[in-house]
């Protein structure tokens, strides 16, 4: 690996995990905000939430000035902050590739549309899901059509939801189309090329961390 | 909050990140051993997969002496034990309820069958799901036999794949099935007793790492 590749994914790394805490303070602040609290200091943030209060400071320290000593973070204010630092204050259209079941409850999954993902398009290649519609209404198209399709809906994030043979082949035709951020929900590696972000959503490491409880819980 | 309830999930925090990066290393050595490669350093674990050499040591040192200084980890022999300590080396059998597109893709995850992890049952309250089959074969029940069905089948892990609105209530019905460890799909938060584990599957945190990725790239 040449040293720039290497500290390109050392960054991305980092990058990783910034944005994991970023959104993780953004749910908070959500659920603060919903309930009306109108200031808070990281410390009753980390309390409350059981972060770490240091970390989250250098986190926000790192995108600029944003509390006040003694007095803490405007919630509405830091909210908005983060949204923007996250690239949520604009809408972002994203398509999914395959229209079996993953797809078709990725595509109707409640929770993107609330935080500002719109499903514009599925594709596959099956001449029986093509022309119809996943029940909340997101058309599906031929794959064929993917890189039109991408341009004129201006989509920058292609979801990968086919099986684990057809992966790489469709990560190739996503990029291919322009889109240069892609998850993935295949098991298995992909390669992408440099400049273009994959992210694996393993759904595996959830379980593991259950099972990983219980296998210490019956030893206890 | 009481001290010991606020203990407990400071505990669960860290416990969380440690079997997180347990999966994470499980994975690598996986690669590893299909490979052939038959010993590894934590060094060139670190390097080959982007992780901190310092952190794996740590990791794996709770958990008792593995590797031989000097020499390294042997790669089947660290992969059987990563296998035992997230309690991976029997099998668990899993629930899922809701049988909608969500549920019925996960009940044919193919991830999760190559992990160890057995779909045998999916459950719903539609007349017309009850009594199918997933295009897999994971047999579909009514939400009423669930107790019966996790007893008789030894199920210990229950995921909730249905709307928020019916979230809450799905749960507390799991854990009075006598399940202790619950992957929640649905958008927004669920309460369970002490000594029952919930883990939440956001699947909104990994577009968000996306679109953080696409808005500092547009900066640049």
């Amino acid at each position: 690996m040449s040293p720039s590749a290497k500290r390109r994914s050392a960054t991305d790394q980092v990058s990783d995990l910034i944005a994991s805490r970023l959104s993780i303070y953004l749910r908070c602040l959500s659920a603060l905000d919903s309930t009306g609290v109108p200031k808070i200091s990281s410390s009753a943030l980390a309390h409350q939430f059981h972060l770490n209060a240091a970390q989250i400071r250098k986190d926000l320290a790192y995108f600029g000035e944003f509390g006040v000593r003694g007095v803490g973070y405007s919630v509405p204010e830091l909210r908005r902050h983060l949204r923007g630092i996250l690239g949520l204050d604009r809408q972002i259209n994203v398509a999914i590739v395959g229209a079996g079941n993953l797809g078709l409850a990725l595509a109707d999954y409640p929770g993107f549309r609330q935080e500002g993902f719109n499903i514009v398009a599925l594709f596959d290649t099956l001449a029986g899901k093509v022309g119809e519609r996943s029940r909340g209404g997101v058309p599906i198209h031929d794959v064929k059509e993917l890189r039109r399709v991408v341009t004129r809906n201006k989509i920058s994030i292609g979801v990968i939801a086919v099986p684990a043979s057809a992966a790489q082949l469709v990560a190739n035709t996503i990029v291919s189309s322009g889109i240069r951020a892609i998850l993935n929900f295949s098991p298995g590696s992909l390669s992408v090329p440099a400049g273009v972000k994959l992210k694996n959503a393993d759904l595996t490491v959830s379980l593991e961390s259950l099972s990983f409880f219980l296998a210490r819980g019956n030893e206890g």
